[in-house]
């Protein structure tokens, strides 16, 4: 369960990347990400368990001292014993910023799930330090994570796994490489389950920026897919056999990309002001 | 997310039972709920969003109305257009205890799931209302559901769908007709995915009382199956193919049956002091 936020304080963002972000040249995620950490002076955390490369945090380090980042350290956490490990703790207690690798969730999930780790990691975020995760690192981030599942533009019962994932927000469910793996089918059955979450499709390259205000703000050169449920007429998710595509009448969708906005507890999407001008004057 | 607890009031409990409960003689797990929810006096709404039978509400109000409560009644959601009238939540707002029968938790879930009288239940139990639920009923009161899963004792990969369910705990996944349906496979699958949470199998005819102090007891004629996997040394959840047996080491067991309790936060079971005493006498 979330840890809830300080009376004094406001719960850090919580940064959802699609996957494959530009890392060399125009690197505009991660550098919003280190702006937002503190810029030059912040600490940043690189989690690389996901991964089964042995440099992948290496690479991260790499990634961020060329961001200017001159505090930026990754933990190996390949165990669940690791997880509990002082010094880990302790690195984690001064970091500003924790960000999450690609690779497999269920990596993440079953070694971190529990553990003193996971537990810091939440109390953290609520406390105002920054929680990104790319990829596989993206869909750990929710209380409900889509674990696995197949591709298809249509739900269909059964074709999606979720399992418990971090927990750092329960109003989302979170699927990325959205465009390039074909997962609408995918997220539509997650959250015909129970349409209570806000589904959010991420582009590769592409990140929602969830702020401690519900907002969340889009940038990368994908787009982001919202899919709300919340005004459902009719699902047919408890009666349609294993396989079988789901009717699912009054679903409500947004297509929104970088500048665009959304508050995830209005339920609301806000495209960007420029947007918005250019909009006037092609019909001005 | 569960509801805040007000400062004032304790949550009130939360009780899963395993389906096919006694509801006529000897009722003990129905009567325990009616004394919890104030005798005679109580007024207990009854939920059969679960069941397709048409006569499931009048059943359990006429159930009810046998051990002397005078104010149950049944109330008809079966749209989510249902979960917004007003006159359901009043009806909601009044009750001391509410009980989710058993059928399809899918049903529960893309019904209620996000509607305002999910969010009722969640609010009214924080602040003190006793929710029951029997076999899908029981299914659906975690973050964490159970939707559907395979039989069988050996944790598959991919063997148990989750969903999220009405979400008035999230320390607990619960499993029912545990022992009858041969579930140990698909609640450890489940576990296995995160292991953060302790897994509850519960037999027919058996419930567990979770009290607003993180203790569960035992009541009825089976057992409460506990599994902690807080302490897995190792999961190769992440690594398995699908339909395949998942090595995992390190998790704690316990069968507990009435009288018994359980701590969730301290993981700590504790039998009842009649059996400790018995076990004492043997040994002596």
């Amino acid at each position: 369960m979330a840890s809830k936020v300080s009376p004094d304080g406001e719960r850090g963002f919580i940064v959802p990347v699609g996957g494959a972000e530009r890392k060399i040249r125009d690197p505009t995620i991660l550098r919003r990400f280190v702006e937002l950490c503190g810029g030059r002076g912040a600490s940043i955390v690189v989690i690389p368990t996901a991964s089964q490369a042995k440099d992948t945090g290496r690479r991260y380090e790499r990634i961020f001292r060329d961001l200017d980042v001159r505090d930026v350290r990754a933990i190996s956490l390949e165990t669940r014993a690791d997880c509990e490990r002082s010094e880990v703790l302790d690195t984690l207690e001064r970091a500003d910023g924790v960000f999450l690798t690609g690779g497999n969730q269920l990596r993440l999930s079953t070694t971190l799930g529990g553990t003193p780790v996971a537990q810091l990691i939440r109390r953290r975020n609520a406390a105002g330090v920054h929680v990104a995760g790319t990829s596989a690192g993206a869909a750990f981030l929710c209380q409900h994570m889509i674990a696995f599942g197949d591709e298809g533009p249509t739900p269909r019962s059964g074709m999606v796994t979720l399992a418990p994932g971090l927990g750092l927000t329960n109003s989302v469910i979170i699927d990325q490489h959205f465009r390039q793996r074909d997962r609408l089918g995918r997220l539509l059955t997650a959250l015909a389950y129970n349409p209570f979450a806000t589904g959010i499709g991420i582009d590769e390259d592409t990140a929602a920026f969830l702020g401690p205000d519900d907002w969340i703000e889009v940038l990368g050169s994908g787009a982001l897919t919202i899919i709300d449920p919340s005004k459902l007429d009719f699902s047919a998710m408890d009666s349609t056999p294993e396989g079988e595509p789901v009717s699912l009448v009054g679903i409500r969708l947004h297509i929104l990309s970088a500048g665009d906005s959304y508050n995830i507890s209005k339920r609301q999407a806000a495209p960007s002001a420029a947007k918005i001008a250019k909009a006037r004057e092609r019909t001005g």
